[in-house]
């Protein structure tokens, strides 16, 4: 079943003012949940909303926060998100992040207190429009476990980096730093099939093709999938994306971030506030014309679009065509919701009086 | 054979001021060069020697290169290394980022017409020091294919992160963005052993186990190896690099990167001027108090290292561990070279009159 753009979005509205966020905030918030649905990340958009509801409910998300920069250089900001919702703290973070870049050449905003902030990449992206490269990363609840261990130490850790070019459309790279994002697993888990050798591992660290292994112990395994593949690799940038964004910012990192599911009680004895973000702005002037480097990153995404494919029916993707063609196609036709997302929404719909 | 790290100095000390280089800029080369063979990166240091000279000759190198900024802002430059040895101009660069992080915060810079500057872990590592993290990456000359293309489009394009700790020894990751370094492949060609599945890909875009697939046409898979081990992760990776490296300084990207033995020529209708590549700076103090930050890394090294490991024997590695291990051994007791390496190194000395 398919919903208009605009259905989903007064929904969110009315729920986000109804737990308390100003017009504002609540603006803010729909836009940027509903942002991974046009893109065609299905996993972090309004299928999330009872979500942030239940932790709002548990108390763990202030409506109202009071974010604000407690520590800045003229490049550099901390950010305190205050318990808000990521989807709110992570905008401010991102625009202080571009003034600074207007001002200095780049801006760096590390970010505590904060919550699940939605799509990496909808954050980049908003400092393409100004000639800015945007980057921004965000650490999660210990789902990965390093390479050599049986522990989940890591959140999927995703990085986005939005790069913007000329007549062609800007470069978007937005990927969690582990071989599978967790959504391509509740895929295969509720279709009851087999994961690749290299998604997942059991709760003894062995290699395994059973989706379910997360519920019993398992973890996921960061980008390289084994050692021979090189999964350190994707265990330093899992560690980096932490560390920029938890350990510079004073938030909790490794295994005390708090999960986003709240029936689990966030760990005990945290090392920080909430979880963190980190975001960059780079003015591509800062280093040339913007219209000099604007007028190569053309040459460069057509020279790799055109580039010679191994079948001749799969080009290859220049970061951020396949949700950016879904965007295209889901503002004007709609967005698909599975069953169980409509009837979840149902549910909270009767509790807020809002019809989907 | 195993070499007193004294003796390689004075020789490369030797080669470099003969070639021309001031004497500082041998000092920093030979600097640069060894502390590869120091933290067990053999592929990328004293073994390259002859392959510089080899360039030198070629009238590739500029040995007195005039590196200077062009273009710059509070917290960014834009460095032209004047056509030198990259293992001389990446010091500069990087120290241009460490001014502009005490000044501002943080500082970033891109390098154009600069050559192969050594492993990129020495240079994020320069920040150290100074409470700073670190970021080293470069392009290089195109071997890898971006995924389902059969063509090589991007190089090995290292990305290095030094974050120091307080009473633990720095994190320091260092790694290329394919499944595997061009020098294991080294390796397994000269051993005659085949490689695994999702290392390379033949000249049609095939799977190959055939470690010599490059020569005829192959090329490297990014890290993640095929689509289903999302390659397209490593490819974004690579290509953040490159754009990072060459588009914003104006160096030459993708396929006109130029090759770093002598024998093949740069490409034609070159995009830009020598190789590219990019260091960045931040303060930690301009995000938190160090020493909070440096406590909080001490616990997160403490954390992963003591992990509960999937094999007794293998505990999980800090990135940064094993290379400071090769560092300690060999710097007191020498540095082991294959003997195609000292014969290589013979012939260089009988050419410039100094004895290995």
């Amino acid at each position: 079943m398919t919903f208009e753009y605009k259905q989903l979005y007064n929904f969110c509205l009315s729920v986000f003012t109804q737990i308390g966020c100003s017009e504002a905030d609540a603006v803010t918030a729909s836009t940027v949940l509903l942002s991974a649905d046009l893109r065609g990340v299905d996993s972090h958009g309004i299928a999330r909303l009872s979500g942030y509801v239940r932790l709002w409910q548990a108390g763990r998300i202030n409506p109202k926060p009071n974010v604000k920069i407690i520590h800045e250089t003229p490049s550099t900001a901390t950010v305190d998100g205050d318990g808000g919702l990521g989807l709110v703290v992570a905008p401010v973070a991102m625009q202080i992040a571009i003034d600074k870049s207007t001002n200095v050449g780049t801006g760096w905003v590390s970010v505590q207190h904060s919550n699940h902030f939605g799509i990496a990449g909808h954050h980049a992206m908003k400092a393409l429009d100004k000639d800015m490269i945007g980057i921004a990363m965000t650490n999660a609840s210990p789902l990965v476990a390093p390479t050599f261990s049986k522990d989940r130490l890591l959140g999927t850790n995703p990085i986005a980096v939005a790069i913007p070019a000329n007549e062609e459309p800007a470069f978007v790279a937005d990927f969690a730093t582990t071989t599978a994002a967790n959504g391509k697993l509740e895929i295969l888990q509720r279709k009851n099939l087999d994961a690749p050798i290299g998604w997942i591992q059991d709760a003894d660290g062995n290699n395994t093709q059973n989706a379910n292994a997360l519920k019993s112990g398992g973890a996921l395994l960061p980008l390289g999938g084994d050692r021979e593949h090189s999964s350190h690799k994707g265990y330093c940038l899992g560690a980096i994306v932490d560390i920029f964004s938890a350990v510079l910012s004073g938030a909790n990192y490794g295994p005390w971030v708090p999960p986003f599911v709240s029936f689990l009680a966030p760990p005990a004895n945290p090392v920080g506030n909430g979880i963190g973000h980190f975001f960059g702005a780079m003015r591509v002037d800062a280093f040339r014309p913007a219209d000099d480097f604007k007028n190569h990153m053309d040459n460069w995404i057509r020279t790799f679009r055109n580039a010679n494919p191994v079948d001749i029916n799969q080009k290859v993707i220049i970061p951020g065509d396949p949700e950016r063609e879904f965007e295209a196609e889901r503002i004007t036709q709609g967005i698909p919701l599975l069953k169980p997302v409509i009837d979840d929404l149902e549910i909270l719909g009767k509790q807020f009086g809002v019809k989907l």
